[in-house]
């Protein structure tokens, strides 16, 4: 990984980067931790170790930790620290909700997508395979955007039949990179009565978020998508509804969430969340001007390229559709060999071997090889240019 | 935090440790993370920061550093890698094996007792709630000794109405250090053919435990309770049963816990259990030997001072009951004061301020005030010496 420029250079944090030959396009699956982040988490991984539930001074330090993070969180998602719960990570997040919305809000029936995170769509089949629930998928259109007169529609058929729904629609695609209009699906649940969770792990860190102005219940976020910590997540909570645990035992996290707290996650979580959006401005124009570049440098290099999603996307992704060869097939084999670290479909369901079944779900497995190239602030136009030009050979 | 004594120092990792005048004898509730635990884990948390799910060399790069760390808890614990899940915690393997023992075993009834963790208490309690197990309590013996033959009574009866039973009973209590005789109650388990859970958070680490040689199908640990990390646990599961996730999503962990993994964590967790074991024989002889010395020099020094668990107890915990007076009820307080932490009950359970659970099952709150002193390695006679001496002057 090279040195970024120096006109474009997005933070100042770019010490102790690895400065291998390397060629990280997989931000997507997960990002380096930023130095500055890790430096806010060391005094929690040396001196400051106490539990912050024992209730002498030296607890007290780590709670007060904790609370602060919490209320820079809330802050920069413009809601209250009340509101902000913090778990293990993105899919504790989503399992929480939904169990929640199940159990403790009424919800009969879930409308979901075929496109959805695993952590959504396993869930989902879990609960419904218990037979506590019913589930649909809201119709998808052409590129994978949510048809919202369906979304309409079937809430409107629950509804007349006297059915408390749960809409969970990820914020941000993880594969394809599609935004969905949340404020329009936050409406849209709010005329139906119906509890809506959003899977926010793409987009928080990534864009600011004011939850003050989306009616959402539920949005879920992972620290290590955004130069975070892995293992520490968020679930925000509308302040307006009441859950239970999803893990039960101590009073932790307002007895939402029990388990002694990773404190160092829960401090670098804040870290990077601050540092993302004090730098939201600079960064995102410098990754949405890398994923242009290397989108038009692909147009001119490989013939009969296309790409998911033309619309409303994640300046951070690009899904590439390479037209189905014998070279093409095995080209994230041979783009590793050469170092560079690009991803099928996403990570989570890599190891399956089954192919992507958000690529599935759009009907785009027969024709196309599909990588997902996605950036962050310490990836170089240099890098773009060595990622094109070996595809180039390749192809 | 004083420098250990030379000629007992029992490892070699105690650089960087807090230098200034506090004295933690509260290693129950939580451990400093060790140097050398710190140490392994670096490289995860600066340049090796792949997501283990990818399918490219760089994510391969941490899925073996997993694997390398499945593997040597395994061998620390006597089982097969196949066995060992790493979770967020101690607590989530608790609600995991639980929530298992309902769903995926058929076990209709708990038995468990009065003075477990609220992470097991709590979640048979929901669980009970949910009109999906009923659930009893153990008879415990004066100072919280399970009673074997009501256990297998129990069990009896059970068995002969055709249930199912979960036994979940701790290794050793974490408030009064009282040590569960772990291989009596699993051979109980084992003819009864109930599913035996036992939650080891406090033993992991602390004892040598062999696996191979318990009739147990799972048990807890969690890493920040011997100086490894917050944040990470291990479920073991017993290889003889196949269970469902806890945490549904991606295929981590084969497809038992989903989320991204928490890849500091793990490494440090099997770090510091390396570290543990390796040292075990003079760490164990060492704090042994501060807690005896602790016992004598307080029995000499607080007329009518009790102990809780005069027979087998970790060698880690002293749980002293002082006579109730004016003066000890704030003793808690007036030692945080002079910058010593010890704990009344457990750290989980301080925040409710209703007094310890466990002392109420064993009806020791009306005469005495209980105080939790747990020692470490880090700890020293000197300051074993200062928390009397400034006990004396208190009361």
């Amino acid at each position: 990984m090279q040195q970024m420029e120096a006109t474009l250079a997005p933070t100042s944090s770019t010490v102790a980067m690895n400065t291998d030959t390397r060629i990280y396009l997989d931000n997507a699956a997960t990002t380096a931790l930023d130095p500055a982040v890790l430096e806010a988490m060391m005094p929690y991984l040396q001196s400051h170790f106490g539990n912050p539930s024992s209730i002498y001074s030296y607890g007290r330090e780590t709670r007060l930790a904790i609370e602060t993070a919490r209320k820079s969180v809330a802050k920069q998602l413009g809601t209250r620290p009340g509101a902000i719960f913090f778990t293990s990570g993105g899919t504790e997040s989503n399992n929480t909700a939904i169990a929640a919305s199940i159990r403790d809000l009424g919800c009969r029936h879930i409308i979901t997508s075929p496109i959805e995170h695993h952590a959504v769509l396993h869930t989902v089949e879990y609960w419904a395979k218990q037979g506590s629930v019913g589930h649909s998928f809201v119709a998808l259109k052409a590129c994978g955007e949510v048809d919202l007169e369906d979304l309409e529609r079937q809430l409107a058929e629950q509804q007349a039949n006297g059915v408390r729904c749960l809409v969970s629609l990820m914020h941000a695609n993880n594969e394809i990179g599609l935004l969905l209009p949340i404020r329009q699906v936050g409406a849209i649940c709010q005329k139906f009565d119906a509890i809506f969770h959003s899977d926010c792990v793409q987009t928080v860190g990534h864009y600011p978020i004011n939850l003050s102005e989306v009616h959402v219940h539920f949005i879920s976020g992972a620290g290590h998508k955004f130069h975070g910590p892995k293992g520490c997540g968020i679930l925000y909570v509308n302040e307006e509804i009441k859950i239970q645990p999803f893990i039960f035992g101590g009073g932790q996290e307002r007895n939402l969430r029990a388990g002694t707290e990773n404190v160092y996650g829960i401090v670098g979580f804040a870290k990077a969340l601050e540092l993302a959006m004090e730098h939201y401005e600079r960064d995102s124009a410098y990754i949405q001007e890398l994923r242009g570049y290397m989108r038009r440098r692909l147009e001119e290099t490989v013939p009969g390229i296309d790409f998911n999603c033309n619309g409303d996307t994640l300046y951070t992704v690009l899904s590439a559709c390479f037209p189905k060869s014998e070279k093409t097939e095995f080209l994230l084999m041979n783009l590793d060999i050469r170092n560079i670290c690009v991803s099928g479909g996403s990570a989570c369901s890599s190891g399956a071997d089954i192919g992507s079944h958000v690529m599935r779900a759009l009907n785009r497995n027969d024709k196309y090889v599909t990588l997902r190239f996605s950036f962050s602030k310490f990836n170089t136009k240099e890098e773009i240019d060595r990622v094109v030009d070996t595809i180039r050979e390749l192809v």
